[in-house]
């Protein structure tokens, strides 16, 4: 009998954040498999019975290449167990599921895809900005700053140069010097409004705000912890203090508990 | 005193799909608004003594204008009472959810977003496809085929016409023949898999499979009821027959059952 692997979407970061089926899945697995980008506050739903595999750092601070990631998945279907592979965010953007799923399919092991909210939808609900406005953003747009091993940042600067589409850059630290000099090069407003979000959705998130030509020194004078969200276009220019929302939120959570224990 | 509105995505339709905050929140709301994207089962879930306000279509069958939906969260709003504001998707993209977050924000009341599941992810999870994949996509791409009345079609084209980068077309069905000419007219192969997916994780979820050069006859041969998402790109070849997917999912959910109350 083989087993069954939910690659899922654990959300930026606040396990509020989880659906009601990713929650379901990981408390009723056998094992749980989850990476660097799964919050603790994530994993403290895990009840304790259930096996936990982590994939995010090997000893030596070295992620488990996703080969490895691969059979591990493969290896526990084999043994007929029903596997909760958390992921960050979605499954299916920048996660490599796609991967995943492919390598479980070569193995004749079910697996399907639980939808998880992606960071720049997080960071957007955090920051009090809408991905797309009337006049402001009339799309959106979701790309990677990063690049496999030794390859060039091969992107296509001059489609991504539209000030009318809202930008979401997933792993762009190291390169958002090199991000924010094409896209200028290519025609985008220098004084184009970029937020930076570190740890989005959790107790430790925190916030830049520059313009396209200043974010890159801007994020060298404030390093920010991994794993950073950038939204770059006239959206960013909506983001809101939210010190009110804090204590609104707060007193929100108790109502809520109330309402769930009584 | 004055209430709180909570801006909720619902999700696409599947009430698995929400997030725990935005069951929460619909539970211990004094006042539920919700337009027609957000479906039956979802309504299910609201407790009986919430009083719900629906303002998806008003007599006639004609959608209550968003000016007057502003007014009414407003009202609610000033009434002291907690809103929860139930849009489909995430109230972030594509949703308005902007406008309404504005209109409170003049008129004092606070406010915030809180993420859901966009359509683009849930019929990506349905149709097991990944939106991103090596090879295949390195970015993603939300746009809107619809305009305002009486406006152009006014898109980027040439910006669009990536086969690199997954497009999702949200509110496209009845602009699809033009979008697919121009799309191919700008260098798109007429040969990318397109797939349509009308009201992605509902029951009622239908899908259509074609390539560009054929889908607006496709969908013309096969009308597909409302509300419809495309999905544009090499991804798109991934989708799975799910038969045995949703024996594995009737079977969990069984399990989850024995879980949760036992
Ligand atoms: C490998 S990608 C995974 C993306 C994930 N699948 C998703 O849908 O959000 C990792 C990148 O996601 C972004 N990210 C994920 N979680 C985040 C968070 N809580 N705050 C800010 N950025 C986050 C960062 O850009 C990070 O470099
Ligand atoms: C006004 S937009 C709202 C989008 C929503 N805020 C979201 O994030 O999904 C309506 C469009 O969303 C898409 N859509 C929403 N729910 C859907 C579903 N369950 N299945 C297919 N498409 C859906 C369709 O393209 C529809 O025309």
């Amino acid at each position: 009998m083989t087993g069954h692997v939910y690659l899922i979407g654990a959300g930026p970061g606040d396990p509020e954040l989880l659906t009601l089926r990713a929650l379901r899945l990981m408390q009723s697995a056998d094992v749980v498999v989850h990476d660097r980008l799964v919050s603790d506050e994530i994993m403290a739903l895990v009840p304790a019975h259930v096996r936990r595999v982590a994939v995010g750092k090997a000893a030596g601070f070295h992620p488990v290449p996703q080969d490895r990631i691969n059979d591990i998945l493969v290896d526990l279907g084999r043994a007929g167990l029903m596997v909760a592979r958390l992921k960050g965010g979605d499954p299916t953007i920048f996660g490599r599921g796609g991967e995943e799923y492919d390598a479980l399919s070569a193995a004749g092991i079910p697996s399907e895809y639980v939808p998880g909210i992606t960071a720049a939808q997080g960071a957007a609900a955090s920051l009090r900005l809408p991905l797309t406005h009337r006049g402001l953003a009339t799309g959106l747009r979701y790309v990677t700053g990063h690049r496999a091993r030794d390859a060039e940042l091969d992107l296509d600067w001059a489609s991504l140069a539209d000030p009318d589409t809202t930008l979401a850059v997933y792993m762009g630290a190291a390169n958002m010097a090199r991000i924010a000099t094409e896209l200028i090069g290519h025609g985008m407003p220098a004084d184009l409004p970029v937020l930076a979000v570190s740890q989005a959705t959790t107790p430790r998130e925190r916030r830049l705000r520059a313009d396209l030509s200043g974010i890159a020194e801007a994020l060298q004078d404030n390093p920010m912890p991994a794993p950073v969200l950038f939204i770059i276009g006239h959206v960013a220019a909506l983001a809101r203090d939210d010190a009110s929302a804090m204590i609104a939120r707060a007193a929100l959570r108790a109502r809520c508990k109330l309402v769930s224990h009584g």
